[in-house]
């Protein structure tokens, strides 16, 4: 077919799709096409602002390396993110609910014992204690979960951040096992709300729309066992301004923790702490895949 | 806001433009977060297929280089590229259609003059002889028009796809301009139909779903003259197989032009020709500025 015009044109695009062997990958295919070109109209787009979208993407994929994502974080932003986890994950009320994973996370960070060990070791800021608990939805203790954590310091950056990360170097980030009661604890520093990485194409798009590029105070967890589903989440911590403006729409109310102020003296850990220091006390409530399958 | 839903997630993320200065930005990023939520809410995304998405764009971003521009060519093959051509330039029926820009013109080619220049030297194919005019909707001839032709030769190669390709080493482009009447002819070769690049992310995507990479046989025009609506398209080849299924969704057919065979013998220009050889007689028909305003 040829003299196609902004009226025909999508149907013609779709029909070139016929013969797609996957019938899932020409049911997303379709769809893309039909909502790509009716924002297209909708907005009677013009050829100068389509080549400046054009310019956006190419600079977004050239943004991205070994320690940065930044269609990701386009992704987070926009809140494409947090409605695919939302859609992909219905919940039993009981559970803890999913958050965005965001693009900071690194395989194989450093395995520590299920207690004592402190992640904030060379990083500044105010002591925290998590002492936290891994469950199913009706309260047996999960053994053997294996908790990846990572959190930003408190200037705001992830480890990965700093160009001179090496993979054999990280900060604020271990994997831990849960203990035969499905508990795991460790020190860290308090996390502190933080600004996206705004040097980019995304920071650009924050700037032209004047919106704020602030995280609210979070400690990422993900959380696996055979059987469960894999748990992605964030701790948030309560009171941070930033709760109800996450600039990449993050929140839950079930993910916000209670990190309590402590006068220096004895941690739970009987540690003795001459400063004062902060605990953390959450238990994560796992969905088993069998319930899951059954409910759907 | 926080607890944001598959539901109630567009609202919010619509909601943070509320300070945006531009008001046809905030129209674009408004209509651009509802559609692409729509999409990935009506097929329902899953989180393997959102991350593979990913991943595809950032590949698309990372081929792009100095002599590539994947994310026009994946634009192109989703038929958004023509859908914005078509949409931007309402034409008088006696007009030259447009079609797209495509990702091989190069700017500042080599100034030739309106009659005697020959761009295919050193290029294979058969000969072919273009005797062009250019005229307003009207009839009026357009002296001193600026004519940008650019083609593949006759393995379906631009010049730029060769990686040994220097600015100062073109082939098969060239930029006239018209003489007194309106006029300029020069001699090519006949181009013919090939493949768009399919060594990249734009090539897995139409594997994936089995379309042709091909686009029928043409040569790239555009042409500016002040007072008038650029032209960009291109002059296709009658008969060409993939008129009817151009991979980019470009024919139009006022674009297809008469490209006549002739054997060996005079040429147009007086130039005796000791093979066979085709001619081109093309009138291109420019829309008036003016015009235009007064229609819209």
């Amino acid at each position: 077919m040829r003299n196609l015009n902004e009226n025909n044109i999508t149907d013609e695009v779709v029909r070139r799709l016929v013969d797609t062997p996957s019938p899932r990958l020409k049911e997303i295919m379709t769809s893309l096409i039909r909502h790509l070109h009716a924002f297209a109209r909708e907005v009677k787009l013009t050829e100068q602002e389509w080549l400046e979208g054009i310019k956006f993407l190419t600079r977004t994929g050239q943004a991205c390396h070994g320690q940065r994502q930044e269609f990701i974080l386009l992704s987070d932003t926009l809140g494409l993110s947090q409605l695919v986890v939302a859609q992909s994950h219905s919940r039993a009320q009981e559970s803890t609910e999913q958050t965005v994973f965001g693009p900071f996370h690194v395989p194989n960070a450093p395995r520590l014992p299920s207690h004592g060990g402190d992640i904030g070791k060379n990083a500044s800021g105010e002591p925290c204690f998590v002492d936290a608990r891994v469950i199913t939805s009706d309260g047996t203790a999960l053994a053997n979960a294996v908790v990846d954590v990572w959190q930003a310091d408190a200037e705001g950056f992830y480890d990965v951040q700093d160009p001179a990360w090496r993979p054999d170097d990280t900060k604020l980030r271990a994997v831990f096992e849960t203990d035969a009661d499905g508990r795991f604890s460790f020190w860290t520093i308090m996390p502190k709300s933080y600004p996206i990485p705004t040097d980019g194409p995304v920071g650009e798009m924050m700037r032209a729309t004047n919106r704020h590029p602030m995280r609210p105070a979070h400690i990422h967890f993900l959380i696996n066992k055979p059987g469960y589903d894999a748990l992605v989440t964030h701790i948030f911590v309560d009171g941070d301004e930033y709760l109800d403006s996450d600039a990449v729409f993050g929140v839950r109310s079930s993910c916000v923790g209670n990190y309590v102020r402590h006068e220096p003296g004895i941690a739970p850990d009987a540690k003795r702490m001459p400063v004062p220091f902060y605990v953390l006390d959450y238990t994560f409530r796992l969905e088993a895949l069998a319930k899951l399958a059954m409910a759907s």
